[in-house]
């Protein structure tokens, strides 16, 4: 009898970029939902059962199975070993390919692939580029022999030993296969049956990463927002870089909570991990003497021009590391792993890189966009709750930005804080994608008005506060912006630009979430004219002119020039700065 | 009487690239010969004297003349005077722009403009594409007060004091007219036959600078090679950059030497030269520390995003102020002028920039292309004999990689490396011509067989030769890579790839030129072991196989990683290397 177990799963689809006013009232792509089935492709070693357990899962998909192999001899006309014999193994594989692309373009169905398909990186390429969901039937070398035992008549066991023919297949084809989007170990004991169970639970408990598009001229890439993607991160990469190589950047607080992990999804994809850097935690390192470091250590583990750099860590390891891998034989493959909500929801997408100078920050670096972009979510779980806040404050303001996500910070935002995954989820996926959506409009910030500048929105009374406090910790980042938030809507009140209410309403949601929304919730004071100072020497200064960043209403932003200082000043010192 | 003087110019028109192949055997564009005339555009203030002296210079050149401001009048109907008053100066512009164009596009004429004209970017850039050449009448004030005195019923002299209003006119236009292709000064005593005769004369006289186009994907960029483009360097930069806002770095012994021309050359155009950065002279400049030096630098001088970095000097200076230029707010706007032979056939051209780490040389940088490259051969004068010899190894390479161009330098070589200046003019004209086809079929070097890596010839020797010498100046690059190309042509002869003639004959034209043609020419040894170390870690090692450019014959060239180690081993030896 055929059982539909009613499970259906959500194409991994690539999530359309939007523009800054999209409503968020659909659903996220991120969390599965019923949706249209898709076909499923089973992947794995000879003996692992994937026509066996393919038969059954279709059974209870109620979806049409097919052998992909079957289905090559019927084309063809002839045995695979034949075919194989006769023609060599390219052809077979550009048959096998166009076979395998022709049954993913009907109707869904459960497909079963031969043992060599997966390795074939354009037919891998063909399966993800149809939507299927490849399940890598994994089982050990006792359990594969005891299967194939009485099949030594295969041309592949011929006049062989099996134990290292099966050996070599599974080291060279391992790094493939773990490219699958699930893995079902197949033990021993498991009846086909119970294999198809357990394939299909995994298969309903499924939970694809969201991917949202980064469209650039000339490349794209996407950003990968859900959990667990550290221990995938080889699987992951490996479509988008041009080896499976790769030098890792950390830091020295980061490493002993993530490495481990990281390097275990990369060496399950086959890569090899040239060196691991790790830095000291914090903006110190956004040095030309941490950059040396990085390089030198890069040249040192002997990196060529298709060794990739991927930055685990916050914004300063991602700052770091994109300059050293722009900089590296003037230009390496780069992937950021975010593991803070700053760097998820803001300084790993849109290819800004660079260290700081005396003059001030950032004022070193280079656009540097990477392949792909893992914000791993889990992540985030190991944030002390004093920076998982200050990253929030960068979600508050894509939310004024943004406008339906400033009505869901405030219902949701505080549950974001607390650390709940699912509210965290919905931060960074809305995040991102406001943000992927500005840089593809404007990669390298030359957009006169808007564009990129947006993203400045509270930043420029920030950067001040920032840099006043000398970049000790004692003011985050976040905690600067948060504050700015709240002046940059006083600002636009007092020049007659958005509802005298607007403030209020911005430093309520602000201080819910446990930020500073005032100058006044410091611990120390303010000169009006040392901000000033400050202002005037921001990098977005153009002729002279203060720029600001103001709110006609959350989701209505826009840049000016036109903000006279007394304005400014006059504000600063009703905020309690000396005059 | 109408005479025509005989004289043509070569429009200034860019030369096609041309592939590697293309014969050398016509004339170089920078040289004046007879060919179409084209047509003259004065510009100057009023009481200039531009519509007399246009007159009477169309007479001598057997052209017809036009007075544009009439030409406008009489398509418009009305003076100019009342077109300004009735729909002001934008509407004017824009008309006046259509009508220099319209006649622009007709037989070769003299134009008179009006004094505002040439001041309007899109008249001036209409002009340029034309391919007229321009000629500035230049008079002081008191000649120009003399001039307009009997006419102060002019509407701009109304109510005004003439001499203010002079003054001011000056000050603002002076450094648009400052583009001109020539300029001409117009004493109180001329009359406008003798400055007609005058113009006529400098037209005569006039070498415009060769302009090669660089042709790469989404922007392209010039290398202008010709005389005393220093002291017109603000004219030529002016129409590719986006503000006249420039920061200068160079070295300490090109600073004294070029600096004051440069600077004066800007200036003349009003270009405002935020700050000037010499560095040691030397290999020793390639550092971080130089990087961040010259990175603070410009921060210090307030350089915005529309501020260009001018590298003047050799390679050194070069690669250190592109990536400086390429790291700096993310990317500034770049020109390089280079004033060695070395960097102006070779280094200046391409856009990589870079600085030295421990483990190499150029380890660390950028591709940062050129607004335009300005190659004043003029400067080469000042060269010490040794660097002028070492900079020729490059012209030989391109020799050897294009064909008809290592003719040239067996006949003319010597001349070059004399410092005569014509043999001086045509080795870095056709080196350009050579390195930017080169560079735009391949600008990131991403070609996996010839591409930019052909431009490698002798290199992988030269590298590890310098290398062991340890960049003290006992070995200068372009001695290196003379032995290289030698050690290149022994190795493809060896291997039977080329004429077994073929290594003599280049080896005897380094010696000719006094370059060091052999290992044994040099006054230190070398191990083979050493050697092979040194090339093994070359940039373009590829999974481990040393690869070399070898020759098949002057202008047939290629990469090869199928050399056995063994016979570069055997070759050293014979060199004299010890085993």
């Amino acid at each position: 009898m055929s059982r539909n177990l009613g499970f259906a799963i959500v194409p991994p689809a690539a999530s359309s970029a939007t523009d800054l006013a999209t409503p968020l009232d659909r659903p996220a792509a991120a969390v599965p939902l019923p949706g249209r089935p898709v076909s499923i492709v089973l992947v794995g070693m000879p003996g692992a059962g994937k026509t066996s357990v393919g038969r059954r899962l279709a059974q209870r998909l109620g979806l049409p199975f097919k052998d992909a192999d079957t289905e090559i001899e019927a084309a063809a006309g002839q045995p695979v070993t034949e075919i194989f014999a006769r023609y060599g193994e390219p052809h077979f594989r550009e048959g096998e390919r166009r076979v395998i692309a022709r049954l993913l373009e009907g109707p869904p169905l459960v497909m079963a692939t031969g043992g060599g398909a997966y390795n074939d990186p354009q037919t891998r390429a063909a399966i993800r580029a149809a939507g299927a969901v490849t399940v890598w039937l994994r089982a050990t070398l006792p359990t594969l022999l005891g299967r194939v035992a009485g099949r030594t008549t295969r041309p592949m066991f011929l006049n062989a030993d099996p134990v290292a023919v099966l050996t070599h297949l599974m080291q060279t084809r391992h790094p493939f296969y773990a490219e699958a989007d699930l893995v079902t170990d197949c033990l021993d004991a498991d009846t086909p049956d119970m294999t198809a169970e357990k394939v299909a639970t995994a298969l309903a408990g499924w939970h694809p990463p969201a991917r949202l598009p980064v469209a650039l001229a000339g490349r794209s890439y996407e950003v990968l927002v859900g959990e667990d993607l550290l221990s995938r991160a080889g699987a992951l990469m490996a479509p988008v870089l041009p080896a499976r190589r790769v030098a890792i950047v950390t830091d020295e607080s980061v490493g002993p909570l993530h490495l481990d992990t990281l390097r275990g999804g990369l060496e399950a994809a086959g890569f090899e991990i040239r060196t691991t850097v790790a830095v000291p935690p914090g903006e110190g390192s956004k040095s030309f003497a941490q950059l040396a470091h990085v390089l030198e250590a890069l040249m040192a583990a002997g990196v060529d021009r298709r060794t990739a750099v991927v930055a685990l860590g916050g914004g300063v390891v991602g700052d770091l590391a994109g300059y050293a891998a722009a900089s590296a034989l003037r230009g390496l493959p780069f992937v950021q792993v975010p593991t803070t909500l700053l760097a998820q929801v803001d300084s790993s997408v849109g290819g800004k890189t660079g260290i700081n100078l005396k003059a001030g920050k950032n004022l070193a670096g280079a656009f540097h966009q990477p392949a792909v972009v893992l914000a791993d979510t889990a992540t985030l779980a190991t944030l002390p709750p004093r920076e998982l806040r200050a990253g929030y404050a960068e979600v508050a303001k894509h939310g004024l930005l943004q406008g339906p996500l400033w009505d869901w910070c405030e219902q949701h935002g505080a549950r974001a804080v607390a650390g709940e995954a699912d509210a965290l989820r919905h931060a960074v996926l809305e995040s991102c994608r406001l943000k992927s959506a500005v840089v593809a409009a404007d990669e390298r910030e030359e957009s006169a008005e808007g564009g990129r500048a947006l993203l400045n929105l509270g930043h420029t009374f920030g950067h001040a506060l920032e840099a006043e406090c000398g970049y000790d910790g004692s003011l985050l980042h976040g905690e600067a912006v948060a504050i700015g938030l709240g002046l940059a809507a006083r600002l636009s009140a007092r020049l007659g630009r958005c509802d005298a209410g607007l403030p209020a309403r911005v430093e309520a949601h602000i201080a819910a979430v446990g930020l500073p929304a005032r100058i006044r919730d410091l611990p120390r004071g303010f000169t009006v004219e040392a901000l000033m100072g400050r202002m005037r020497k921001d990098k977005k200064v153009r002729d002279g002119a203060l720029r600001f960043v103001l709110l006609r209403a959350p989701g209505q932003v826009f840049t000016t020039g036109d903000v006279p200082a007394a304005e400014v000043e006059a504000l600063l010192r009703e905020e309690g700065c000396a005059a």
